[in-house]
């Protein structure tokens, strides 16, 4: 089941060592070039991915798995020998992701009665109520994680429910993330599918830091998966739904070039520039997820969608100050049409 | 009040824009090479840090806010207009700072009694309880935040924690992180007061993005209240506390060198090699936030620490399997520290 890993062979790495410096030398370590290769093992490429995903199983990419007596996953309260996992989860077939733990409870009582499941919505349980870093809802065969916000957290998120969907022998699962996000020339309230990922430099990749080399994965997503959900954006009235790329960045102010943040060292016309690139590349909103979730899913053979709604347009302001109803009423949007999608899938509609 | 920033300057900031390319030339780009230079008027040198420092007022250092009608503080559900903020927090004078809600409050309870404060404990509410991306706590001078895990959920509440504390007027504040983390090389339930903290190659930096840019910042830390700090550890009994430095990651699987992750492509061998420079470095411990927490606070001219005890020896293991009693009585040993150090401040001592 495992992709063939050798991870005696350096050579399959082929990030080349970031040069480390002691403190003392830190003004020559300003000018450290780094060289960042992409690294093919990790990029779902070849064909043991063909053979897991003709199987539908969710591949982890860790030999070290197969060694290990117990696996806890911490940061969910559970582990393999105090829960059993394919008994509460083998029947998941689409996990949505988000980043508010409110949320994405509204959101399991939502497709609770969505999918006309029997009993009493306000009835599901936080799964890891025995933690307060994620939580967790089932509602039949889909699961409502958050996953709080940026990307360590979504990845630590991310490791720990490959790894359960992995125990639980899930088979043909979708993951969507349904975040908000900051507009980029769109009107506040569009629902925006991703089409591809982008980080701050608008590159299709993500970087990743392992033991003190930095690698590179493609950030590619489903690309059918997207355009089945653009259709049922388009299926439901009043939701304006765009195709587009979203950009992630690694902090909400100076990152995404807002001018109201502690720190702010440049002008509105250097803020309005930056954004007006980014709109050029294709970017239609920017969130603090998106490249890490699609990286991952991607190496692990996973059907993954990224939907946010806009809160506001970046090009017109950086204050979220749009009234707390429709902030709420904005925010179900991707909830809808997440809903519609599955419905359809299990061949809900009428 | 304010640094004298030139935003349209654009000397001022000196990193050479990241070469941006578009998606399909993604190869190329593999090969980019950065250029990361220190951005002297982001560093808290000169002599406008120290005019303020001697008034010992918080000094955000965005010159776009002394322009803006109305300050809404989004993450925190605090606005300058809805709110007296001068009335809410003028008094504070210690800001403890962690990534778990429920610990947050746990410390905000603990230190209301410590400091024999009127009232029931019980009935500290959470300040910003209309959201629940942070939770946040008063206790006398003291505030009590959590911060989520990861660089960028601590980024997100920093900007807003010191617009806060500008916009309420305070002065003369000592912010302090109490975390969890990872030790190298020591007895699990051992408290590191950070010396310095260091990125992923061990170096006392922080690379932020600002529009496409990457700048570098220092983590360099307050050394006298290091110090004060750890000679508190000494004075109270059974609790082992060590200064050392800290290595901020951006993930806790493969950027910490864990085993048991969804993906792994490295040896044990390999991890262990990586662990041993960390602790040649000085490294004792391992989290997820201290390097943007030391550098916002130093731009800012906040003292502040970081304080956190280890889960785990990484030499010995990955997975944190120490029992929920013991891990709860480990997480309250730097609250009983920082305790210690601020009833010292205000003199509650024999």
């Amino acid at each position: 089941m495992f992709h063939s890993l050798q991870p005696k062979n350096k050579t399959n790495v082929l990030g080349r060592e970031t040069k480390s410096v002691s403190q003392n030398s830190m003004k020559t370590s300003l000018f450290r070039k780094e060289l960042k290769i992409m690294a093919p093992i990790l990029l779902n490429v070849g064909n043991e991915s063909t053979d897991c995903l003709e199987h539908g199983l969710v591949h982890v990419k860790n030999p070290h798995l197969d060694f290990m007596e117990e696996d806890i996953l911490y940061h969910f309260n559970l582990g393999t020998k105090t829960h059993n996992l394919p008994a509460m989860f083998g029947d998941i077939k689409f996990v949505c992701v988000g980043g508010s733990a409110n949320r994405m409870k509204a959101f399991a009582q939502f497709i609770f009665k969505e999918l006309e499941l029997k009993g009493d919505c306000n009835d599901i349980d936080d799964i890891c109520a025995g933690t307060d870093r994620y939580s967790m809802y089932k509602a039949g065969p889909v699961l409502s994680i958050s996953h709080g916000m940026g990307v360590p957290s979504i990845s630590i998120m991310m490791h720990e429910l490959i790894k359960l969907l992995h125990h639980a022998r899930c088979r043909d699962v979708t993951l969507i993330r349904i975040g908000t996000s900051g507009g980029v020339g769109l009107e506040p309230g569009t629902v925006v599918i991703t089409d591809t990922a982008v980080d701050s430099f608008f590159q299709p990749q993500f970087e990743q830091v392992v033991l003190g080399k930095v690698i590179v994965r493609s950030t590619q997503l489903d690309e059918n998966l997207a355009q089945e959900l653009l259709q049922c954006g388009k299926e439901i009235p009043n939701l304006p739904t765009v195709l587009g790329n979203t950009m992630c960045t690694h902090d909400f102010y100076e990152g995404q070039g807002r001018l109201d943040g502690a720190l702010c060292s440049f002008s509105t016309e250097d803020k309005l520039e930056y954004l007006r690139k980014a709109h050029e590349a294709g970017v239609r909103n920017i969130e603090m997820e998106s490249t890490v979730f699609a990286a991952m899913c991607r190496v692990c053979g996973l059907k993954a969608a990224v939907i946010c709604v806009t809160l506001l347009d970046r090009f017109k302001g950086d204050q979220i100050s749009t009234p707390h109803e429709l902030l709420l009423e904005y925010q179900q949007r991707p909830q809808y049409l997440v809903s519609h999608f599955i419905k359809k899938h299990l061949g809900l509609h009428n």
